[in-house]
Order: structure tokens, then sequence, then C-alpha cells
């Protein structure tokens, strides 16, 4: 076997039992959680002054590991048939969402090093470099189920995404004009007016906005019972395809005839 | 074929794969949507002032081209064997739930051009255009799956809203006793009280009412407890509706046998 | 047949279609709803003050047909061979709960007229009357039906309601210990503490209640997350038990093979 | 039968039916209720000041019958053939989960009475008595379901929880970089941000934070109809979880062709 065709295995999928592959990824899952932690401390008052430096040189670490990793994938991944190619394989394979989702996560810090950046951009552009929390999708079971889940429910999430936003703009508009004269500034619009109908739909109720007539507290109250209803619905959704999917990855472990686990079957 | 009959079909029902009758769809779908938007963005503060001409030229052109629509749907529908009769049969269409909806759509321009109206009712009027987004409705699974939804488990909801009904009075009527005396102002009356009843067993919570006494809280926790979940009956038996109708528009499409779908099935 | 087995027959179990027994249940259900709307509009601000003799006027009337109703009950139930003897049947019956019920429906109304209430009193005394809402279980199919729910699922509730109960000690004493020092007033005690621990399980948040502190917030945050599916199980029992109960009150209306009403079933 | 195999039955498990066994679980079960309702109850103001030598007392006495009860316990454990050596045995015994909760449920008063305690520590060595809560499990079927539905359902648990704070710090991220300029305060780094995430998402909405930009309040709107599905997850999988578990524990009452209860079966 080739250099490269072990590193690919060890980079992207190795059989079972591959210790070193297993190690290699924890490696990088430890590092990308730490430095994931490092961003949102970071924005912590006092921290960057105290330990500016420490984070500086944590975060070029990475950096540099990241870009290690992110260069081997490329170099190796034409000992995948699909990207057999040197040069269009290799650019095939930089277009998968995983490959951008790696250079999305080096690309901020390269950008600071290389380009003046005007101190509007610094916070956004720090912000970006959150991104690397995508990298755990790759490692990470629960998050490609969630994926799977969204993507298999996706008609079903469409359907109720679109009649939930004609709910909200009927109820809106009703709202705002009980309670437009009452309130002008709190449903000064209908857009200003959908925000309480989502704070109240969703049942959240932060009480920033709510109607203070006696006709907007009726109609308030007939939104909420009936809305609120409509609004579980996604959840509902999501939660029956959550265990259809968890039923369909245990499926294999359990005996047709009388449901319990092969392994304890005989 | 006539004329007519064509026209029936390109307005009503075509058969799946008429290029034209889709693309007359697409087109008023998306001028029903561009002039809901605009009828929800004149609300804003400003854009009335800014835009108010561009406005006015794109309501009149929608109200025009909706109006060319609803009488050529009058004209052909007797292509309809239903609806054959020159005036009964066109009579009766017009009192169908989409045809009256289609012409609420542009009755309010009409009103607004004959008659004056004084200034008090120029809103309600202008809102009144927000019925036109009822005509997305002929165009919606959505919409259509959701409206069959709540006619399918209308037993159970109206049975449901009912038996909430009685444990809103009896939930209200016992926090006005308690809290009466200690918020004279928020726990006026019995439906001043049912205000707060609806928020809290919503669990929507705006927090502009609540009990401040110790026996009030000591009501409102077992209310909360034991209440909320009555009230999140209607929502769950909307959302095991909402399943069971995706699974039946689905059943067509999967081998009764395996369950997979039969177009990847051979 | 006797006078006394027909009206019993009009009074409680009539075959169907018996139109006259239909006629007297339709007219005692809308006196119920109109006297219980009656008593809580009374208590709205202004509204005893004007219409207080018709008000006055209305509830005799109304506490004369119970009375009857409650009489004639007791007189004829001794066609009921259950209740057959004159008087230890009469007395059974009047110990059935419909009957309790019956008998508190016309109790307030001639405690006032025979005994001077003292003003303290007059209120409860008032409210008392609100138990005219349960003579409509009589009638009603769905408060029968929730009732049916709660009861086969008493063992799941309680069960849950002792779970909660204990989570809620738990989540309150642990907050208690957290923010008692920051916030005295709102975290003053343990069973204090307890009305924010319900308000947040619930997710109803007034935000009368939140934690201050950081550690606090940490707490509160894991609390929330953890314990609101806990405090979501009450609704998802009844949810559940009251689907199962709709759909065996359908199941004899369908063709056990094919699902579908018998009725279209030929 | 020897003493201490009597006792082993009285203390740990008897056969059904035993009367001697149930009569000394319920004393030792009211005993840890009012136990614990007492250190409840001793937060609240005032109460420690009148009743502060009775409640000293009753808990000598609690803490007496605890410690013999732990003692005899640690006895007769020998009884049982998996502790049967007197000290190598009895040393695994004290190290099981149900023994470590009676020692700790000890241990807090002999601390008081063998140290002298800093006044700091004195509140959390006083709430740690309401570990006594847990002695509870021991005796409550409710207790025991819970924990197993937890530890059933721990996979499909740990996936959501994982997810979940995905989820979190990307909704975190977004809204601090958005709203961080406006409510320097309130959004003053992403940690703080996730409280109004938390908030947010369970839907408790206390309404101490919330976004006020326009561009925050549709971010806002957003996070709130997506991710409050995602954070009922939890709740879903706990619902049906325990929904299986009631099935369960009820199937061996049934009959398995026709569902009905055996005893009403024949």
């Amino acid at each position: 076997m080739t250099t490269k065709k072990r590193l690919y295995e060890i980079m992207e999928k190795a059989e079972k039992g591959d210790l070193l592959s297993r190690i290699v990824d924890l490696f990088i899952l430890t590092l990308i959680i730490l430095n994931v932690t490092m961003v949102i401390l970071e924005t912590v008052g006092g921290v960057k002054e105290t330990y500016g430096e420490s984070i500086e040189i944590f975060e070029t670490i990475c950096v540099v590991i990241f870009t290690v990793e992110y260069l081997l994938r490329i170099w190796c991944c034409t000992a995948d048939t699909k990207f057999a190619r040197p040069l269009t394989g290799r650019l095939a394979f930089m277009l998968t969402p995983l490959a951008l989702i790696d250079l999305m996560a080096i690309f901020p810090y390269y950008v600071f090093v290389l380009v003046t950046i005007p101190p509007d951009y610094t916070l956004p552009l720090r912000l970006l470099r959150l991104f690397r929390l995508l990298k755990v999708g790759r490692y990470s079971r629960s998050m490609q189920m969630f994926g799977r889940v969204i993507w298999e429910k996706r008609h079903e999430l469409y359907i109720a995404v679109f009649a939930l936003a004609i709910l909200l703009i009927i109820v809106s508009s009703l709202m705002y004009f009980v309670e437009h004269h009452a309130q002008p500034e709190a449903f000064s619009s209908i857009p200003t007016t959908m925000w309480w109908g989502i704070v109240t739909l969703t049942t959240v109720g932060y009480g920033d906005v709510f109607p203070i007539t006696p006709l907007g507290k009726v109609l308030g109250a007939l939104i909420a019972v009936l809305g609120v209803g409509m609004f579980a619905l996604p959840a509902g959704i999501l939660s029956s395809g959550f265990v259809e999917a968890m039923q369909e990855s245990h499926r294999g472990d359990k005996c047709p005839h009388c449901g319990k686990d092969i392994s304890t079957h005989g």
C-alpha cells in the first residue's frame, strides 16, 4: 500500500479498529472543540486583555494544523477512485461541502495576516472562525443524523413553514389593525407586528409587546389558543422524524421476531 | 377544441405537463405574493411617502390583471359540465369559495375608485386587500393539506376547544376570587382574568399579569402544571393529523410490501 | 307507561330520536350557558350597577327552573330499578355526583335568601354559582371523554406528577442556594423559589423572577433544557390518551379490513 | 430462619404480603417526606425562629432512626449471597448507590455535631440534608421508571443534547454579532448571549433580554421558529420513552390476542 493510500485511509474513511485513524480523528476533534471554546471565551470582557498572547499562539498552532490537514486531504484525495485525476479530481474534491468547510475554517486567519482589516470588519471576521464548528460534522454521528432527518422531512417542513408564513401574515395584519391606534410604537406596521406574532405563536412571550385594548386581548387570546398548535408542527415533524431515524439505526441490532437485542439473544 | 375549453384548462385544471397553464399559474402566484408584500410594506412608516406613486401604479396593474383573470374564469367556467348553463351555471360558479375570494381580492380597489371613503374606513379597506393572500390557496398544495387536516380533525378540535373553554372559565374564576383584592386592576373581573388564564395556559407568559399573593401563586402553579397539558391538545391533534395526511399522500408512491419508493424499486 | 316513567325518560336517558327529551335537554343546556355567562359578566365593573335588576330576575327564573328540574329528577328517579325504593332509593340517587352538582347549582341562591350573609362572604357565595357549569357535564360528550381519559391515564399522571414534584424540590433547592444571596427577595426561601421553578419548567416565563448571577444563569439554563422535557410529560400523556379515546369511539364506524367508513363502504 | 435473615427480608426485599416489611417501609417513607418538608419550610423566614427547638428535636429523632436503619442494613446485608463475606461483602454493600445515599442522608448531621462549621458553610451543609429525598427512590416505582427511561434513551438524549449545544453556539454567535453594538450590556459576550438563546429556544422567554434592532428581531424570529422544534426534541424523546415503558409494564396484565385485561378476560 502506498503512503498516499494509507494517509487517505487515516484522514477520510478507515475500517473499524484502525487505531491510528481513530487517534488522528480524536486529536482534530479535540482541537476544534478547544479552538471554538477559545473563540467564544475571547468575546468575554477581560479575557482577551489577560490571555491575549496565549490565545494568539494557540490560534496560530490550530490554523497551522488545520492547514496541514487541509493540504494533506487535497493531496491524498486522489486515492479515491471518484477524485482519481490529479487536477480535475482534486478540484472536484475541493468543492465538496466538507472540503469547503475545511477551507473556511482557515481562511479568516490568512485574511488577517495578508490584508489590513478596517476595524469595523474585525469582529465579523473573527466570528467567521466559528465555522470551524461545522468541521465537527465529519466526526459526529448525531449531527449527520440531524442533517438526514431535516433532509428527509424537507417536504413536510417546507409545507409547514409556508403555511406558518401565511398564518403569520393574516394574524399580524389583524392585530396591526386592532392595536395600531392604541400602541402606535409597538404595532407601528405589519412587519413590526410580526415580531409580536412570532413571539406569541412560538409561546416565547418576552413581554416587550402585547395587546392592551380589550379587542386586542380577545383577538390575541384566540390567536394564541388556535395558532400555538400550528407553530408546534415543525417540532412535531422533527420529533417524529428523529424517533424514526433512531429506530432505523437500531433495527439492525434487534431480533425482528421478539424485538430484543441480537447480542443478548444468543 | 374551442377557445373557451382551452382557456378553462389553462385557468382551472390542466393535465400535468401543460406548460402554458403552469406559466399562467406561476405568473399569477408571483403577482399575488408581490402585491401582498407591497400591502404589508406600505404600513411601514415612510414607505408610502417615498414610493407612493409606484405603489399606486403597481396596485392598479395588479387589480386590472386580477379583474381580467376573474372575468375570464367566469366566462369560461361553462366549459365545466357542473356550471354548463350560461346564467345559473355562472352564478353557481361565482358563489364557490375560490371565486368569492377572487372577487374580494379586487373589490376594495373599486370601492375606493367609485365611493368617497371617510378617512376612518381607509385603513380597514386597504387591509382588506390582504384577502388576496387567500388566492394562493388555489395553487398551494400545503394550504390545501392544512385545510383538509383541520376539516378531518374538526370533531377532535371541537371537543378540545369546548373542554378548554370550560377549563378556562373554572381556572379564571378561581384566580379572580383569589387575586381580585390584591390586584384589583389586573384581575378586575372574570373576563379580564381570562386574559391571564390564556397567557398562562398557552405558556406564552408575557409577564403583564401574574399572581402576587402566596395563595395566588400556589393556585397559579397548580393551574400551570395541570392545565398546560390540556392546552397542548390542539397542537397534538393537528400534529398527528398532519403526519397522517403526509403519510397518506406518500402511500401511492411506495411499495406496500417493503415500504420503499416505487420509483427506486424497479 | 306511567307519567313518572315517561318523565324519567325525558329527564335522564331517553332512546335516540325522543324529540321531547332532546328539547328539554337543549333548553336546560342553554339556560346553564346563559346563566354562567351572566355570572361571569356580573364581575365586570359597571355591569351590575346598570343591569342589576334584570340580572336578579333572570337569576331567580333560572334557580326556579333548576329547582323544579332537581325535584322532578328526585321524584321520578324511582322509575330506575337501581333507585326503586321510595326513600333509600331517592337518598342514594341524591348522593350520585350528578345529583350533588344539581343541588350545588341552586344551593347558594337559597343561602342568600334565607341567611344574612356578612359582606366578606358575598363574593365566594356568588362565585359558587359557577358550579352550575358542571351541570353541562351531563350533556357534553366532550367533557365525559375528557373525564374518561384522565381517569384511564391516572396511573401515568400520578407517576409523572410525583416525579415532577421531586424534580421541582431538587431544582428549587439548588437555585435557592445559588441565588438566595443575590436576590434575597425573589428567592427568599425554597417554597418561594418553587414559584420560579414552575414558571420556568412549564415555560410560562412571566419574567417576574429569574436568576441574575452567572452561576444562577448557568444552572437555570441547564434546568430549562433538561427539565422542560419532564414537565411536558403530562401533556404527552393526555394527548396520546385523547387520541386513543377518539380512535376507539370511531372504531365502531369503520370497516376493520380497509379502515374506511362503513357508511361509504356499501 | 435466623434473625439476620428475617431482618434482611424486612429491610431490603420481602415477598409480597409481608405486612411487617410494608409497615417499616411506609414508616421510613413517611419520615423522609416529613423531614424533607421540614428542611424546605425551615428556609421560610420566621419558621426557624419560632419552631427552632421542635425542628431540632425532630431532626435528631430522624437522624437517629436513619442511622439505626443504615447500621441494620449493613449488619444484615451478609444474608444476601452477593455480600456474604463479613468484611469485604459489607464494604461492597456500603458502596452500592442506595447505601451511599443512606450515608449521605445522615452525614451532614454528624459533621455539624463533631466539627465547628464556619457560618459560610452552614447553608450548603443544611441543604445537603435534602439528599434524603433520594432515599425515596428505594420505595418509589415512579422514580425507578423515570431512571430507567432516561437510561434507555441515553443515546437519543446524548445525540439531541450534543446537537442542541452546537445549535446554541451558532445561534448565540449570530445574535451576539447582530445585537452586541445595540445592547452591549445584555449581549456583552457569546456566553452571555447563550442565556438569551436558551431562554428563547426553550420558549421560557422571561423578557430580561431580547433583540431590539430590526435585524436582531428578524434573526430572533427565524431562530425562534426553526429552533424551538429542535429544543422540543428531548421532551419528545422522554415522552415516547415513558409511554413505551408504561405499556411494557402493563403488557403482562393483558391478553396478547385482544389487548384486554387478563383479569376481566376470564
